[in-house]
C-alpha cells in the first residue's frame, strides 16, 4: 500500500485547547501509519508533530527560510525552502489531506492553496468560510477523532468521498 | 508621490455581474491613478484590467507559467513566473492593497497570502471569513466605490486606518 | 507586432566596466523597442534600467521581498514577490532572452534557470561555462552590440537560430 | 549530534557511468549516517537514492509537481511542491551541502542557487564554471570518495574550510 501523507496545519503560537486538539491529531495521524508533514514551527505545527511522535510517528517540517534551527524538536525530518510563504503550497501539497487546526491568514492561504490543488481540507478548528459558489473540498470536524474520519473519506476515489456531512460551516 | 499598485484578484471565470464589477472597479483603480495587477488571466482578471485600460491606466499581470499567451489583452505588461499557484504571493505582494472579486479557492489563497504579509484586503464579492481571532485586515464593500475607498484608507499609516467601518462580514 | 521583453540580469554590486557595459545594454534594449525587465535592485540591474530609461523604455524590477524600497530609481513599475531567490525565476521567465553581464552565484543560477526553461541567454561578461553535454542555448557576446544582435537572433524560429557564432566560451 | 543532509543534484536522465557514480556517492552518504535528499525524479537523482537505501540510509525527495508519482523507487519520503524549478532551491536549501554529478541547466541553477545561499557544492562530474570574481564555495572532486571529504571539510565551521584543495577547474 502507498504511504499516506496528512499535512497539519495551523498557528505558529496557539492556546493551550488548540495545543491539545493538535497534539491529538498528530496522534491519530500517526496511528493510522500515516507520515505527519507540518510548516516546522511552533504552535500547531509542534503540538501536532509532537503528538505523532509520541505514537511512534514519522514527521517531517518544511520552513519557510533557509535555516533549520526554528524547527520545532518533534520532527524527524526537516527542510528549508527560503521561499517565505511560498512554502505554504509545498506543505498542504506534500500531504494527501490537510487538517487545519486554528490559525490565522498563513493557516486561511493554506486552506486555499490545498483546495485549489485539490487536496482535502477538514477544519477542525478556526476559520469557517462561506462561498456564494460553496467550499466543496472543505469539511467541519467538531473532534480529532472526526477529523481523521473525514480526511480518510476524503481521501477515496470520488464515489466514496463523504457527502454533505459536516460539509457545511456551522 | 509613490506610485500606488492596487491588485484586484478573483476567479478566472466568472458571471456577467462579476464581470461588471470587476471592470468597474478596474475603472476607478485607474482613475484614482494607480497601477493595475492582477494574475493575468481571464475572468475578474481581464475585466479589472479591461476597465483599467478603458480609463486610460496602467496594467500588469503575472501569470503562472512560462508562457505569455495565456495573458488577457488588456495587460500593458505581462510577467510569467512559472510557480504555479505560489505566483499568488507575487500578485498580492505587488498591491499596496488588494480588492477581492467573488473567485474560489485561489482566491482565497490570495486573501491569506496578502492579510498574512500585511497587504489590506477589501473583498467586494464572494469570500466571507470568520475566525476566533478576529479577521483583522480584511474589510467588506457593497459598491466599486466603497472598495477604493477602503482600500484607500488602509493604505494609509496606522493611526488613520478605517475603523471597524464594514470589516466584519454580514 | 507582440513587444518583446529582454531580461538583464548580473550583480547587485559591479564595478565600473560592468555598470558601464550594463547601461549601454539597457540603451539598446530600449532602442530596439523591447521592454527591459531585471531584478529591481542596485549594481547591473540599476545600470540597465538607467540606460532603458535614458533612451526612453520601459523598466520593470521584480524584488526578493515584500518591500518596494530596495528598488532602484530607473524602475517604471516595481514588483514585489516576497520569494526570495525563487524571484529569480520569474525574472527570466519573463524575458524573450536573457543577457548576463557579470554577477556571482545569483547570476549563475539565473543563467540556469533560463536556459533550462528554453530562454536564449547572452553572456556579455562574467560567467564561463563547460559541460560534457555542451552548452546549446547560451552564447558569449564581446560587445552590448554583439549581445542585442545574437539575443534578437536567438528568440527568432529554430530555423533561424545563431550557428556556432559566439556559441563557446573563449 | 545534529542530523546532517546532503543534497545529491544531477539530471533527470544519465549514462551509465553517471549511475553508477551517483548510486555510489549514495552510499557513501548513507554510510556516514547523513540523510540524502535529492530532486526525486530520476537518472542521478535515483541513483543516489537508490545507493542510499542499499546502504540502509534515509532518503528524501523533493518533486516540482503536485503528482507523487513521478517520485523514483527509492525514496523513502516524497514530498511535492507545485513550484516547478523553483522547488530547486528548496533541494539545495535542505542540504548541508550539496553534491553535483554531471546534470544540464536544471542543474547549474541549483549550483548557482546552493552557493548564492552558503551552501558548499562539491562538483563530481558535469559541470566547469569560471568567473572573473572566482567560485569561492565550489570545489571539484575526482571520486565519489573525495566528494564525501569536501562535502565534509566545508560543511565544519569556516576557520576549517578546505583550502585551494580541488577548488580550481582542473
Amino acid at each position: 500500500m502507498e504511504p499516506v501523507y496528512i499535512s497539519v496545519i495551523g498557528g505558529g503560537r496557539c492556546g493551550a485547547a488548540e495545543y491539545a486538539l493538535a497534539e491529538e491529531v498528530g496522534r491519530l495521524v500517526a496511528e493510522e501509519g500515516a507520515t505527519l508533514v507540518c510548516g516546522g514551527l511552533s504552535g500547531v505545527m509542534e503540538a501536532a508533530a509532537r503528538g505523532a511522535k509520541e505514537a511512534g510517528g514519522v514527521t517531517i517540517g518544511i520552513l519557510p527560510g533557509h535555516d533549520r534551527t526554528p524547527g520545532n524538536p518533534y520532527l524527524d525530518h526537516v527542510l528549508t525552502t527560503g521561499l517565505g510563504h511560498a512554502r505554504n503550497l509545498a506543505v498542504v501539497s506534500s500531504g494527501d489531506s490537510v487538517i487545519a487546526i486554528g490559525g490565522g491568514y498563513g493557516t486561511l492561504s493554506e486552506i486555499g492553496l490545498a483546495a485549489k490543488i485539490g487536496r482535502p481540507v477538514v477544519i477542525l478548528a478556526g476559520w469557517r468560510l462561506q462561498n456564494s459558489e460553496g467550499t466543496q473540498g472543505v469539511w467541519y470536524a467538531s473532534s480529532p477523532q472526526e477529523a481523521l474520519v473525514l480526511a480518510r473519506e476524503a481521501m477515496r476515489p470520488a464515489q466514496d468521498a463523504p457527502g454533505g456531512r459536516g460539509s457545511s460551516p456551522g
